[in-house]
């Protein structure tokens, strides 16, 4: 199943509720299997820096096949893909927030979200994912 | 009243059930008054160029204070503005689908739909601003 | 069926061969239905403009869901889509040589040419297309 | 000698195989003595990161006339060179999956494989290095 317009927008709802309960406004953002932007909610108050970088981290998830937080730790300085996080712009991020949507074996698509701390992050972004599944 | 994120999906929903009832999908997008995201949905199939040309038609309202459209009359070949399209990395935009949020005389921010003809485009992001108010 | 690597291969080496026949070296680019990568040629001596033209013709196709020749017939100066050749930072081509690659009503994937006159881009694109389907 | 779009489109070929060998798709990229694209293949399910990252390290090993691997050793944090991973916009790529093409002790072009760990990039390109010059 693709990612459609609907599934991503109860994605991002189910994001934004979790971050009302952590009390951090946060920007939220669902791409498609080919990383192109399907739905985006920034919450009021949410840092600005975080509308590129939660769409980032969504596209991310989707382009590396693995989220954002693991490719965090081989990109470290030392590390076998140090450097990889200014490819295409800056696109790449590389700390976590950003996951990909899978089903049935494959990557289907990616969402992220940015606002508050990366844990704070990462709780909205699997709040987000469990209701894909929902 | 701030463009709140509550009052934006509003706006896309409006402007979504529009496209619905025309039959061609659609991306809609709002700003706030700062000329920042605020929220944005592509509709299934809706075309990937649309992404950018929505946020950036809703941006340019605000950031031109006008529509896209009146914009677009005064840049043609040969006007007194001719050749901003190019400004900010082609970010402005110069045909019609993007309007200013106005309220109490002030322009409070942007919403920018693309997807179909420009008319088509206009008709969904009349039908979002009329949700503003609602 | 996607636009797999061995098929824009078979793409790629037609329109080249297309390329050969008319005396001109060309670049040809595959995109998939995502508007992603998958397949480049820059055949020797082929214009440096014509890397990023073709890519970006083939991306075009996939994101606007049509031919750049047939999206430059709308966006000349007066005309509804003026001005939208900057969008993406000017990665949106309006003048021909990008084509959709369709199958069953949908578009899968494009196929983009650059490097001599736009009605060679053209011809060396649709002998492309035509090996698409063999 | 050149490096022609027919002997790059060998040398894909050839990282290729040693791709299907190993079981990761890749992304190959080759470029000419000027830095200039040559041929590129995404294969079938290939991670859309290294797009860009085949294409930049194949573009970093001509521009800096060393393997990207080398030029990562000299560019982490506290080496004499750290900080050149952001050169270009990030054009510039510090780890290994990039390299120089030799003939007769001159750089005629360079060759980047991106898609899986790095020893597997680096054992993709050398399989394409070698069909240079068989």
């Amino acid at each position: 199943m693709p990612v459609t317009a609907k599934k991503a927008q109860q994605m991002i709802m189910a994001a934004a509720e979790k971050a009302d309960e952590i009390g951090v406004p946060m920007v939220i953002a669902v791409v498609d299997q080919g990383g192109n932007f399907v739905a985006q909610l920034r919450q009021d108050d949410a840092l600005l820096v975080s509308v590129s970088l939660s769409w980032n981290k969504a596209y991310t998830a989707v382009a590396a096949k693995m989220s954002t937080e693991t490719l965090g730790t081989v990109s470290q300085p030392g590390g076998p893909l140090y450097g990889i996080h200014t490819a295409e712009n800056g696109r790449i991020v590389i700390f976590g927030g950003g996951f990909p949507i899978e089903e049935g074996g494959k990557i289907v698509g990616g969402i992220g979200v940015s606002g508050g701390s990366v844990e704070q992050d990462m709780a909205c972004a699997k709040a987000g994912l469990a209701a894909y599944s929902s």
